[in-house]
């Protein structure tokens, strides 16, 4: 099905990736500010499905990557979005023809419509990950073989590169530290790709799925019912706890924004550990969820989404889980994704608390 | 006058790059190995006067960047060597016609050799600083408004990019951390600019220079004459200091080799300033001279040039100083490489201990 994104989705759009961001993505307000002005001067952007995707049609991801505390700091103009798909298809020989979102995420669910909007390209339905992650290669399209080069960056101020590395990890750690020697915060095109294999490497209807979660929040609190139960129900996730936020412990360093976050209810204290999005939620020491799967933090009332470097003291918040996509359970993907990538020795444990290893990537294609 | 480097020519000028390298540069011999192997395989290399470059040509540099310490302990293959040159002639769109030197120094004054011997092109007989600095931008073209964009960089794992930054300073930033992340050392090619303005920006018969004082060594040992002595009146310096090498220290932070030296003779102690490169020469507090000047320092008996890295205790070495490129001493010129870029509270020193502030840059070509 091909629709169209206006402004007056926009807001759906940004609460709902945020919610899905886990955290990341930085503000979805803001970003969605750019989004609405691209659109106001533009005009809509179509939002083209994976199934009507032209085989032939070239895909190309746009992003900011850095710190989100730094990202909403400087938000970019729309000449400086469109600047790195325009260096990708120069250097690349080829026009991109669709646009496509890396991750779910506020910054990086509302950029691309931007820049869509203001190239006169469609975007997809569809993203890299169907959650946020914090490095470069941390997509499904990585697992395809999809490479991340050639990849063009840019910052505000105009400096421009482009990298071609012999894989995706060796992407991350040379962006990386350009990204924070030009300011904790680059705009980026990349991960090329046929229509063809998009549709087999990319998580589909994430943008209509974030527009159902952003909406069902409103609607709930019109409806005067649990806007909280509500999105998780859409996201066939659970509520792992509901507590009073009292400690907020950051830092941003080597161009992520790490910490860990406590929130306490009854004497009990669930501990949410995080770099840029929600890694570990334990309860009592005990882990109820892990990355891969999405680990939420909402506003106990509202529902609205709050991401890491949003939490503050005193916030009354409720923490779901809700199962990612099943092939990031996949063993080649648990390597990249899963805890002890990111240093904490444990289990992978599901959205429901299980430790149940997934099956190898076609397998879990199937089950998906 | 255009003349040939044949395999012969190499020891010398890897020798005399060593001394005008002022420390810098790393292993002059082990550079030498590989501009060697180039000509083994691919013939003599034709040296061009800046004189006889026609107005049209095409020039761009090729070297190492990163700490000496580590690029000797990596040289990169023939085919390493050439990578940049070609990614920045598809990138920039038109051939290079000519390989300069952008500095004079052990590796970076024969890696140019082998690339031009792989790539067929003739090198220069200049370079871009009659000297060696640690830093990007450090070169007289930047005075000129030769811009070192678009930097194309590879190292020795297959990864490349092509960086376009605002001014030289930018690319400098970004490029030493990405050089960082490649492994301390990596293959660079740009600072494109026309044979006419070649002409006017480089420091002319650097290569020329280098193989004089090269030759002039080991003639002087050969004539049981005093070696030092010999190179530094071809230098039009003077001999600063001998004594033995009491203390080294050095660290490689941030993709540099930073460190101190000091030499002692009779109760007297000249201390060694150097961040790659020999930057600040000091006899019992008092300062003897300053970058941009050049300091230098030979074996006491043979006359050999010992760089930074290869500074031992014990050694008996003099140290030498002689007069930069005029242009060097331009205020534009001292702002950037003058003692207080480096975090040294000083006036600029000249080799012969007076401090005469130079004229700015167009009479200072005048002058030079």
């Amino acid at each position: 099905m091909t629709w169209t994104i206006s402004i007056d989705d926009i807001d759906d759009l940004a609460r709902g990736s945020a919610v899905l961001g886990t955290g990341g993505g930085g503000d979805p307000y803001i970003g969605g500010l750019l989004a609405k002005e691209a659109l106001r001067r533009h005009g809509d952007v179509t939002v083209v499905s994976l199934d009507e995707l032209p085989d032939d049609a070239v895909v190309a991801c746009v992003s900011m990557l850095g710190a989100p505390t730094v990202m909403v700091e400087k938000l970019p103009s729309l000449d400086e979005i469109m600047r790195p798909v325009r260096e990708l298809s120069e250097h690349y020989g080829r026009p991109i023809t669709h646009i496509m979102c890396i991750e779910v995420g506020g910054v990086n669910s509302t950029i691309p419509i931007a820049a869509a909007a203001a190239l006169g390209l469609p975007v997809l339905d569809a993203d890299g990950m169907g959650r946020a992650f914090p490095e470069l290669q941390m997509v499904l399209p990585t697992l395809y073989g999809v490479t991340s080069s050639p990849l063009a960056y840019s910052d505000e101020k105009g400096n421009v590169g482009v990298l071609r590395t012999i894989d995706n990890a060796w992407g991350e750690r040379i962006i990386r530290v350009a990204a924070v020697e030009m300011g904790c915060s680059i705009m980026l095109s990349g991960f090329h790709m046929t229509g063809a294999v998009a549709r087999k490497a990319l998580v589909r209807d994430s943008l209509t799925l974030c527009m159902n979660v952003g909406r069902a929040i409103v609607d709930a609190r019109a409806e005067k019912v649990d806007a909280v139960e509500r999105a998780t129900a859409i996201l066939s996730g659970r509520v792992l706890f509901g507590g009073k936020v009292t400690d907020v412990e950051r830092a941003t360093t080597a161009g992520f924004a790490r910490g860990r976050a406590t929130i306490e209810e009854s004497g009990n204290t669930l501990t949410l550990l995080f770099q840029n999005e929600h890694l570990i939620a334990e309860l009592d020491g005990e882990v109820l969820a892990t990355t891969p799967d999405l680990i939420m933090v909402l506003d106990h009332e509202s529902g609205e989404p709050i991401t890491t470097e949003g939490l503050r003291y005193g916030q009354r918040v409720r923490v779901i889980a809700a199962p990612g996509d099943e092939r990031w359970h996949s063993p080649a993907a648990i390597e990249m994704v899963g805890p002890r990538y990111f240093g904490y020795d444990m289990e992978p444990h599901r959205f429901d608390g299980t430790v149940r290893p997934g099956l190898p990537i076609a397998d879990a294609e199937a089950a998906a």
